[in-house]
This record gives C-alpha cells, structure tokens and sequence, in this order.
C-alpha cells in the first residue's frame, strides 16, 4: 500500500515521515500553482522556477520573459504577475518562462533534491493529477506552500480534496495526522468552497489586489487538464510530454 | 481587541504573527500538560519542566522526584514517567517535581522566553483556563506541542475548543488560518471526542503503552481546576497563588 503524507508549511517539510521514492506534489492555490496549471494547460511551454529575485532578474536580462511577484503585486522588472490570467496570451504560447513568486516556487525547490517527481496540484487540476498519482503506484508527499511559513485554508483544504481522491482509489493509506486533518477541513468546505475560503487571511490579505475573476479561477475545479511536472528544472505538462 | 493565533507545531513558532506581549498556552494533550494540570489540581506543589535527559537526570542526583519519558516508555533513571495516574500518589503532594517528556516540555521552554505567562492547557483544565485568559486581556497564543515536530490531531482539536471558548467572550478576535482550522476540526470532533481522536497516528502509536483509562482521562473536560503557570521556572497553580 502506498503511504500518503502532508506537509502543511515548508516549515514542517524536514520533519516528514516520508522521506525516500515519494512524489512531491506542491500546492499554492492563491495562486502560483494554479497559474502554472492554467499556463501550461494553455498552451505555454515550460516554466522555470526560481525561488529569489536576483536569479530571476538575471534570465530577465538574458531574454526571458518573466513573471514575478512578492506580497500580491508585480515587480518593476517582470512581464506579468501571477494572477492565471496574466499566462493565457498567445505570444507565451511555446514560450519558456521564468516564474519567481513569495511562497510557491520556494515550495518547489524545497523538494525537488528528495522527489522522484515533483508535480504543481490545484482545484484546476485535481482530477488530472489525481489519476496521474494512482498511475505512479509510489507514495505522495502533498507540500502546502503556505503563507510565509504558516498554515493557511486554502492550501490545506486543497490537501484534504486531493486526499480524498488518493485514498478512494484503494492504493494509498495514511498514518499522517496532517491528511486526516485536511480530509476533514475538506468535508467543511467542499458544498461551498469560496463561501469557505473566503474566510481565508490570504484571501483577505489579496482582496485589494486579486479580481473577483482570479478568486471564482483558482476554485474552479477541473477545468485543466495538465499536470505541471519538473524536468530538467522546467515545469512541463506532463500530459503532453 | 485581543487577537488569538495557533501554532500547530513548535517548528511554526518563529513564524508566528503575535511576537510581543502574549499569554502563551502550551498544549500536548497526549500526555504531558494534561498530566500537569491533573498533578497541580491534585496537590503536587511545583512542577520544573526540562528539555533534555540530561538535565533531568541531574535533578534527580540532586534529590528531585523526576517524571521523564521518551516515545512513550518511562527512562530506567526517573521515578515516574508521564501518565497523569502517576502524578496522583500522596507523597508527592507539596513536592516539587523535575519533568522531562518528549514534546510538551520542549514547547514550554520555547515560548518562556518571549511570552510575558506560559500557561499550560489540557482538555481537563479548559475552562478554567479560558476564564484565566479572558481575565488577562492580552492577546493569546496557543502553542501545539505536536509529535516530533509535526501536526497531531488531539493538540490542534484542543486549539479549536479553546478557540471557540476564547472568542466566545467577545474580547478575542483572529486573524490566524490555523485559529479558523482548529475551529473546523473541532466542530467535528466535539460530539465524539474520544471516537474522534481515536484516529490519530499518536493515539495509535502509544496505545500498546497508554491505558484506556489514560485515554479517556486526557478526555475528560473540565475535572480539574488548576491552571499551570510558569512562575521562576516552575509551573505552579495560578489558582492557588
């Protein structure tokens, strides 16, 4: 039986139980890794992600293009944000991007080095990566970005839908309070999930700078059918490749 | 207004949003601070908490009663490991008593530096506790002392109860995802509390070493008066002092 664990912050990443030939899914519903899901699924064609500024400033002056964000809103330097609708533009598609943002990318970078694959997971993708890790046959490591190292709703929820999806196909089992945790705050919120999120700090935190359109986008489960994986240091649909 | 914040894990702490000016309560229900809330209510006069083996072993060369346990299992050199039953004997009534245990204590001395009270909190002390807090009117962190670093299932329900009593008197508010969590988590659990956590991985893990009876202690709210304070490194009975 393949183990299921999750990580609710970065911060708790060190101390997980699952440690060897696990997949790494990272989650950053607001909202890096639903854009990377959109962005890949749209039709762009690889993201690289790269945790700090400087090193994404330095592919902006080899020709990239780049999006990049700290707290919610654009920097100086970068082509786009990271709001999902900043990717879906017919000059990115086929492009390689480069994407720096304040939770998400640090999330991934974490655990690529201990993955044997890394995967981005979001309400967009949920049925897509669900069937992918069934495929996988190994244990899953779900990685919650969280919001500057602390717990947050959004992400957490996610864990718990996808948790419920792993555990319904009869070859995942969990020991992981943290899984049975999010199993349970999913219950709470999966009749009116942004009635429930929008209780969320995060949520709260971007209402200035998120649109009403981005919010209802990143809760908008199944629309998307890639599954954003790490190759080579890029991020590649996986269901194209 | 007070604001209220949850840490799920020691491994958040520095993280955490309140830095300055809290009541920290220090929660590890399965078994260390509801051993010391039943041991205080009982009539032992002082409770020293110590990190490491080591020093609690020097305690006990100097003529302390030690209570120190790891992973479940009282150590070879201490006269009593950490069930609350142990506490309640007659001749350690108005002693002072040296204790080590894997998680709680490391909390506890975690918080004591910045928090202006460390209070400990069980199921079995809570709303004595939560009259101390209200009383304070000073914002409250509560620190979840988790298993090796890690989220469980009992400490973050008994977050969520304190929560819900905390904010129930009007003068608390949060702003804190892991608050609003515990919240949820509790809702589910309030009504079948022992059947509730009887699916935590910790439970699970000690029950080949922790009685039914124990169980069932740790669970029963509201027996004891008692509210744990640090006072010059010694927890003492804030309703006796």
């Amino acid at each position: 039986m393949n183990q299921l664990e999750v990580c609710f912050s970065p911060a708790l990443y060190p101390y997980r139980l699952i440690k060897n030939d696990f997949t790494a899914v990272v989650v950053d519903i607001f909202r890096a890794t639903t854009s990377i899901c959109a962005a890949l699924d749209y039709g762009v064609g690889a993201i690289v992600p790269v945790a700090g500024m400087d090193e994404a400033r330095k592919y902006k002056n080899q020709g990239y293009k780049v999006a990049c964000e700290r707290n919610g809103q654009i920097l100086d330097f970068a082509d786009i944000g990271n709001s999902p609708s900043d990717f879906l533009k017919e000059d990115l598609k086929d492009q390689t991007l480069v994407f720096s943002t304040t939770n998400g990318t640090e999330a991934i970078n974490l655990c690529r080095p201990d993955a044997v694959e890394t995967f981005a997971g979001s309400f967009i993708n949920l049925d897509a990566l669900a069937k992918c890790l069934a495929a996988r046959n190994r244990d899953v490591l779900i990685l919650c970005s969280g919001w500057k190292k602390l717990f947050n709703l959004e992400d957490s929820v996610f864990a718990g839908a996808l948790t419920e999806k792993l555990l319904q196909t009869g070859i995942f089992e969990t020991q992981c309070d943290s899984a049975r945790g999010s199993l349970d705050l999913w219950q709470h919120a999966k009749n009116d999930l942004p009635g429930y999120l929008s209780k969320s700090s995060h949520r709260n935190r971007l209402k200035s700078l998120v649109s009403d359109e981005d919010y209802a986008f990143t809760l908008n489960t199944n629309c998307a059918r890639a599954v954003p994986a790490l190759a080579g240091g890029k991020l590649v649909d996986l269901a194209k490749s």
